[in-house]
């Protein structure tokens, strides 16, 4: 079957969404991520009604994008406005992209009540607006806003519209469902009718207020769409956008459409955790295809019969989006599970189901992870584990003593100290070191000490420092996990984890893996 | 237009999503609201194979439903057995129900491959036990498992198993996606061609591993189905089921079906929180109709135009399923959003768009915004903001001083105290307390200080913690912002925000905003 578009708006109206905020340098991480897996646009922002947009804009204009245009975003001009006049058209000039989405009015009731304006004069403006950058030599989307609503207000209206933006030059005309308030039966009639009339592709940009986005994005392409926008993990205004995690293995498995490579398509259940990570929000574990839900398999008598013949319990194969299959209560797949990292690690170990160290480690992955660690995107952590149970590994220094001190007063400067004594083969450090809080202080004194031993540790950068509230209803006294990320010039970058209700213990303990795993890693390195 | 009949399964199939189980009594207390609501049937459990849940049909039986059968759910026979003597056919009977629903295998592959019998002794299960059931006196529904799939897969068997269940006397046939894998288009023809062929009444089983099942769920009522299954929220195993939460407005509102009386409807936004309550689930903010997003608005030109008109940007009345509109306040929000919200706190403000104070407030808030705080679900800290920069509020209390020591000795204990100095009124307070970290020793400290003058603290628990780094490759010197959630049995939740390179003085922040909210609150509500 045919070939479809994929317009991503994570960036903008992805940001919508109630608690959704990326900072540039998330929107830039983000694009690149969504340019690498073949998404075909992306729209970075609304550089005139953002100023945030505009440093993303400057920022990715550094980077050679293989696969992805990007697009900013905007709305016609203003009635009795020039484009060339209007602030709003201009702004997306000085974003240097070579694509412009604008939007538009379709809905007659909208540009006499909310715009204040003649039917005459709206199709002017879209008319005006598409021209202008046209002339400006960019392509142009044209988003029909609440395109469904104003059609069934006022069909006749809503037609000239479009009719307008395509007379103009507009390259692809996207219709919006903008409340998300139609059903599936009216998005592929409507669509239908549009295909037939217009000479130019046309898209689908559905919201989920009925729960039917992703639906209403199929049966539109069904009807004769071509190019879908939607966000990553659903993210968007209200109850969200048509989710692209969704949509695109439901066309590439499902319809047979060809909308991103299959290869490709493995990389989904990490973009979605990656987007959910940087927007920092909790992943929804019974997202379809890319939850860590979507193929769990409660234990018992099934399981066996579910690894022998898995197609006719789960309606596709987990891997073929990145995914993998859980099986519940089964002690034999998490050991095959250890087993395949080890060997992925290179580590020379026995290990082999029957071994009894091989189960002491799997009980001790288990009863971690059951306090809250997670291993994924913590490699260092996971390797030094595995080394201390099997390869009598032990770490480069002890801790005697740590102090960390905190003070606030009337003025209202605060002021954090770490005093560390820590014992380095047979010698002892005691030092100090300052911080603009209690974490930075103690990762300074520990660097401080270690530096004196350790003079290339100064190379290691921490490139990444997470928190995350694991039980947030226990208020302050919850359990946090700490993701720490470091990278060093030569040695690559490395993940490692802490656990506690204690946010010092916790990053405590991903700090000292960070550094011991560097010293270990360093080390290798210099055997070579 | 035609009468649908709605059949709830949370009590069974909602229980097999991942970390979801309710109490006997948790499950009382559902199907009481079900039966309020105006549910037609309430799927009570599995008797035979979970002894827990004969509780529940013990304890049911006490109560007087208004409207509500309840059902009791099992498999076939086993092959070469009777009814009679088939221990889970028994158990339903035990359960003392007026409906059984009962599932048995469509899927020609499922029946060689899982049950390893013959196609014809499969189809003499489910003869056999449906007119056994039938002759017990109970209704019965038959639950096609895995139909779609079987019938791509034979369709010519699985209309044979469906015409069995027919020819025992079933009084609906119920037609399950499984696996949750068909299309719209799959399910809307596979229906049609079904209550086509057979004189019973047919329903819909959706499941949403490809975020279809309301959808699915839809279309099957547009092609002749008149029963629809599915669970509050749409919990359910791996994706869950079709959500009635959305499917229900979705069929009265949009499809003009009677299924639930309007006035019923109101209650939908309250029984979806009931039931995540129960299951100790934080409701998903964005879900359909019912999520506290649902009706939230953030963009300021979708604000401007709301004010003028609500229908602008909103597919119904949130009211209609007992939600309620909510403006957002963030760096995307403009004027317009400053000025609903001020309306929304009945603060008695001189606020529009040419008072240089709103203005003012404005840009403080885009300031702060940019800082990192963000004022979505901390409605508390924005309202201490707002009354700051009007209305000459001051805090209830001064704070002199603030140290936090956290230790660490080499036995791995880790210990956090604060010792705090406040000036309350007139009155200086200093005390101390301990907490298992840093934050939690300064809540302990600062509430221990503020309970001699307001005794009544003791009842604001802090319900929600988190914190998010802002610049994670900042490292330990990153921004963070924390943002806390109080409740008060009486005052009911707030939200409240700091944000500041230093966790301790972020979480200050918003603690401090969170106990001078609640005592501003609890003042206006003695006022009262």
């Amino acid at each position: 079957m045919g070939k479809v578009i994929l317009y991503d708006t994570t960036l903008r109206d992805g940001t919508q969404g109630e608690g959704i905020s990326f900072s540039a340098e998330d929107k830039v991480k983000i694009a690149l991520k969504l340019d690498k897996m073949g998404f075909h646009y992306v729209e970075g922002g609304w550089p005139g009604s953002n100023p945030k947009d505009m440093e993303f804009f400057r920022m990715i204009r550094e980077y050679n994008l293989e696969h992805a245009k990007i697009t900013a975003f905007g709305c016609t001009c203003k009635p009795q406005t020039s484009p060339a006049e209007d602030p709003n058209i201009q702004s997306i000039l000085e974003a240097g992209v070579q694509v412009a989405t604008i939007f538009g009015k379709t809905w007659d009731f909208h540009v006499t009540h909310a715009l204040k304006t003649t039917l005459e004069e709206n199709l002017k403006m879209i008319r005006d607006t598409v021209k202008y950058l046209k002339s400006r030599g960019l392509e142009v989307i044209y988003d029909a806003e609440h395109f469904f609503d104003g059609y069934k207000s006022n069909a006749d209206y809503a037609m000239k519209t479009i009719k307008a933006a395509e007379e103009a030059g507009a390259d692809t005309i996207c219709l919006c469902d903008t409340n998300g308030g139609s059903m599936p039966h009216e998005i592929s009639e409507i669509v239908r009718r549009v295909v037939d009339a217009v000479q130019v592709p046309i898209g689908i940009h559905a919201h989920n207020d009925c729960e039917l986005a992703v639906a209403n994005s199929i049966v539109a392409v069904q009807a004769g769409a071509v190019q879908v926008q939607g966000t990553i993990n659903g993210f968007g205004e209200r109850c969200g956008n048509a989710n692209l995690c969704s949509v695109i293995p439901n066309l590439v498995f499902k319809l047979k459409i060809d909308c991103m490579d299959r290869d490709k398509l493995q990389a989904l259940t990490e973009l979605s955790r990656y987007v959910s990570e940087l927007a920092n929000v909790h992943p929804d574990n019974s997202q379809p295809y890319v939850g860590s839900s979507a193929f769990a398999h409660k234990g018992g008598v099934h399981v066996s019969a579910l690894l022998k013949n898995p197609e006719t319990y789960e309606h596709i194969e987990p891997g073929l989006v990145g995914n993998s299959r859980r099986v519940l209560v089964s002690e034999l797949s998490g050991m095959s599970n250890i087993i395949y990292k080890a060997e992925e690690l290179d580590l020379d170990l026995d290990m082999n189901r029957t071994n009894p160290e091989t189960k002491k480690i799997l009980e001790q992955i288990k009863y971690l992870e059951n306090k809250g660690f997670q291993f994924e995107g913590a490699e260092g952590s996971f390797e030094l584990l595995m080394r201390k149970a099997f390869n009598g590994y032990h770490e480069p220094f002890e801790l005697l003593a740590l102090r960390i001190i905190t003070e606030k007063r009337e003025a209202g400067v605060i002021y954090s100290e770490a005093i560390i004594k820590l014992k380095v083969g047979e010698e002892i450090v005691h030092t100090a070191a300052e911080g603009n809080g209690p974490v930075n202080a103690m990762d300074n004194a520990l660097r401080k000490a270690l530096e004196v031993f350790y003079p290339f540790i100064r190379d290691m950068k921490l490139a990444d420092y997470k928190v995350r509230v694991l039980d947030g209803n226990a208020g302050t006294r919850a359990q946090v996990r700490v993701l720490i990320e470091t990278h060093d010039k030569e040695l690559g970058s490395w993940g490692t984890v802490g656990v506690s209700e204690n946010i010092i213990e916790a990053s405590w303990q991903a700090l000292v893996d960070s550094l011991a795993y560097g010293l270990l890693k360093k080390k290798k390195e210099t055997e070579k």
